[in-house]
């Protein structure tokens, strides 16, 4: 359907006369459905397009653009149609894209806003990456204690055009420090000569500037809210981080969890907007890593030669018994990452966490230590080799589960990502000890060299 | 905090007169931190506590407690208390509640609500687990095409206490179907004469009520909206799924793609919610499944004993291949899963998937490779077995990317979870060729029996 009205947009713009009759189509729209649009047709019909739009609605289809095509668009039309379309935008968009672009150009685009939103948005603009207030938005509804309900709705009125959150409004006291929140069925309830300073609870969740980004969608989910407040040091409001933008965090974040168990850094892009070079260097740098880890396995099987010159049987059950143990650390690990991401789990449980890897890797190890008894038989080899492959399998599944217990929890605890403890990790190091405990078992049962 | 509230309560409670006290202590509290406190405090202060509290407020703190913990509260009051609570509750709660108790007690509670309210409850508690159907809610402000701007605006005040989505208003028409979505800011904005006909878009974002749940989150974040209405196949308005919900919906989901990545079933609840006998089961299966796939290892080496009778060097290198080649799919499993987690990929794209797991395998396969001939060269076998681990290797990794690029868009494309394809699955399919591979190398390469 996209595609039609993209070249019904296209064809339009190409005849005189054409643009009003064009307005009448795209204006019942939704913005996201309309960026796309943009994105489909001509890209001389583009900037037509967009400079027709009222700059609201113009601003606010930018805003679901990438930052760079945002800031191409805007540099292409002329000043007139681009400066109040800037001033439409919404400041953590705008945000976005000033540091999404070269300095130069950013300076250029600050100089289009007034004096005071320019202030706010250089405050904006110092918060690192993954924090609440590099997420914040300005553009929130600011209402004075003092004022009455019915000033209050009348201010409302007047601004929410202009405001990103519009079912809040966020009272602040002469210092501007964040003191309450009414939302507007509150308002809308109260009496109107009623002051916010009577009708107020007193009792405001906001987060520091500095806040992690998922710590606030913790917040945020937990409440059930729409918009969270961001304050600074000294509880001064700067800021409102909106669910939307938690939304996306919380995704992100799940899919670099995702990318890192499997062992991969994560990508920054989509998979097919990632070019095969990019994805070969995210992921050769692990695999080598990994490789290096694993290479020490060479070494533990050929310190043990002249016990697998004497039984070569037990070359048959190396993978299995090392993939068992890989298996159940991997199992372990992404449980417990997720548990410590969405912090149910912390260090000071580290405890509890082996006991019950202890319990839960007992009763694994003790099954498939029994399962690979029965393929040693199955194999004719339960007499010979059959006992040393079953306690092997035991031990190697417990050692996984309390080695993926710990190594998250301990990385949690020096503030490094867990989920860098991939299913990829835990196996390579089970890899080793695993070979080593089971070489070692097979001598001393055996008796072998 | 909570501790010095919940032990405050209690001891107010406890004292005659005590209750007025309470109530200013605890009103300025949000709604979740109430809920806190709640379970904090002596079982006999919750009852208590819970009757004192206006049923609005008691009805938003119950809701932020497990369903069985809900049906306790409101069966251990008395029905005077519990009956208008039932009523306040939002309806998605109570539905939820009401599939977690026995039909018998869930009879008895729906006898508390009016005959209408009841119906819309029951055609609710119809859509399966997993749909869109499953979380909406009732409580939203619906309003005729015919009103005027005025008109709707009063009507919003009067039922804006009951609802719980509040920013928007859903226009229907006189059959029940959806037409349009009114804001609260453009009815603030439009002219009270107009009727809502002559304001209205005409054009809705909806999703269907057998929608599923993920789809629905995906939509709705796409627009940045914060409720997204639900309409049967007929496109009537059945219901509003809001933001908060979805937000859970794309936690969790999260949460399974990760444990089921990690080769286990996914858990219900929380870590340490699970008791170890329940993390046994969810994980033995997986364990056993792959442990049975794995076994045909051992098969394949036997197959090749005298070929490793005569050159047991080359067991050295067993664990370092397969390990490589494992490690390789579960990146591809982990990025692809994520992938078409949020709909990025699809399986008409299985060409070009293909196309760059070839060519991203072919560049780490390369790198690999070297790598493994270094590494037979840093153990003095660099001429005699070099060559073969190199080959091996380069094969391997090419495979195991492959292989990891076909199975997860297959099962999408068989309405499978794609997370089916854990990393472990993926190791346990590309051990056993790999192995089959080296052997085969190792025999041509080195002239071996």
């Amino acid at each position: 359907m996209r595609e039609r009205i993209a070249s019904e947009i296209d064809e339009a713009l190409a005849r005189p006369g054409g643009e009003a009759e064009l307005l009448e189509k795209v204006s019942p729209l939704p913005l996201f459905d309309l960026s796309e649009v943009v994105l489909e047709v001509e890209p001389e019909s583009r900037l037509k397009l967009v400079s027709l739009l009222p700059a609201d609605i113009a601003a606010g289809v930018l805003e679901y653009l990438e930052p760079e095509e945002q800031y191409r668009i805007l540099h292409k039309l002329s000043k007139e149609v681009a400066k109040p379309l800037l001033n439409a935008m919404s400041s953590d968009a705008v945000v976005d894209m000033l540091l999404a672009i070269h300095p130069h150009q950013a300076e250029r685009l600050l100089a289009w806003l007034p004096k005071e939103y320019r202030d706010k948005i250089d405050e904006l603009m110092t918060f690192p990456e993954g924090t609440a207030g590099s997420l914040a938005t300005v553009d929130y509804i600011a209402v004075r204690e003092s004022w009455t309900v019915e000033r209050t709705l009348e201010h409302i009125r007047k601004v929410a055009n202009e405001a990103e959150v519009v079912s809040y409004a966020y009272v602040v006291n002469a210092m501007g420090q964040l003191t309450d929140v009414v939302s507007m069925r509150e308002l809308i309830l109260a009496d109107p000569k009623a002051r916010l300073g009577d009708i107020a609870n007193n009792y405001v969740i906001s987060v520091k500037a500095h806040t992690d980004q998922e710590e606030a969608a913790r917040i945020l989910s937990q409440y059930d809210f729409v918009a969270l407040p961001v304050v600074d040091d000294k509880g001064r409001l700067i800021g409102v981080v909106t669910v939307d933008d938690l939304f996306d965090v919380v995704r992100d974040e799940a899919t670099e969890d995702v990318q890192k168990l499997g062992g991969s850094q994560p990508l920054e892009g989509s998979y097919f907007e990632t070019p095969v070079g990019v994805l070969f260097r995210k992921r050769v740098v692990w695999l080598l890593v990994l490789f290096a880890g694993q290479a020490y396995t060479s070494t533990v099987i050929r310190h043990f030669e002249s016990t697998l010159a004497e039984a070569v049987a037990l070359a048959f059950f190396i993978p299995l018994l090392i993939g068992t143990g890989g298996n159940t650390g991997s199992q372990t690990v992404a449980i417990l990452v997720r548990s410590l991401a969405v912090g149910e789990v912390g260090f000071g449980d580290m405890l509890r966490v082996l006991g019950r890897e202890l319990a839960t890797g007992a009763l694994l190890g003790v099954t498939l230590g029994a399962a690979t008894y029965l393929r040693a038989v199955s194999m004719g080899l339960g007499y010979e080799i059959g006992p040393v492959v079953a306690v092997s399998g035991l031990f190697i599944v417990v050692w996984a589960a309390v080695v993926a217990g710990f190594l998250p929890l301990m990385l949690h605890r020096l503030r490094v990502d867990p989920a860098l403890v991939s299913g990829p990790l835990i196996t390579t190091i089970v890899d080793g000890t695993g070979l080593f405990l089971y070489f070692t078992l097979a001598r001393i049962m055996l008796g072998l060299a």
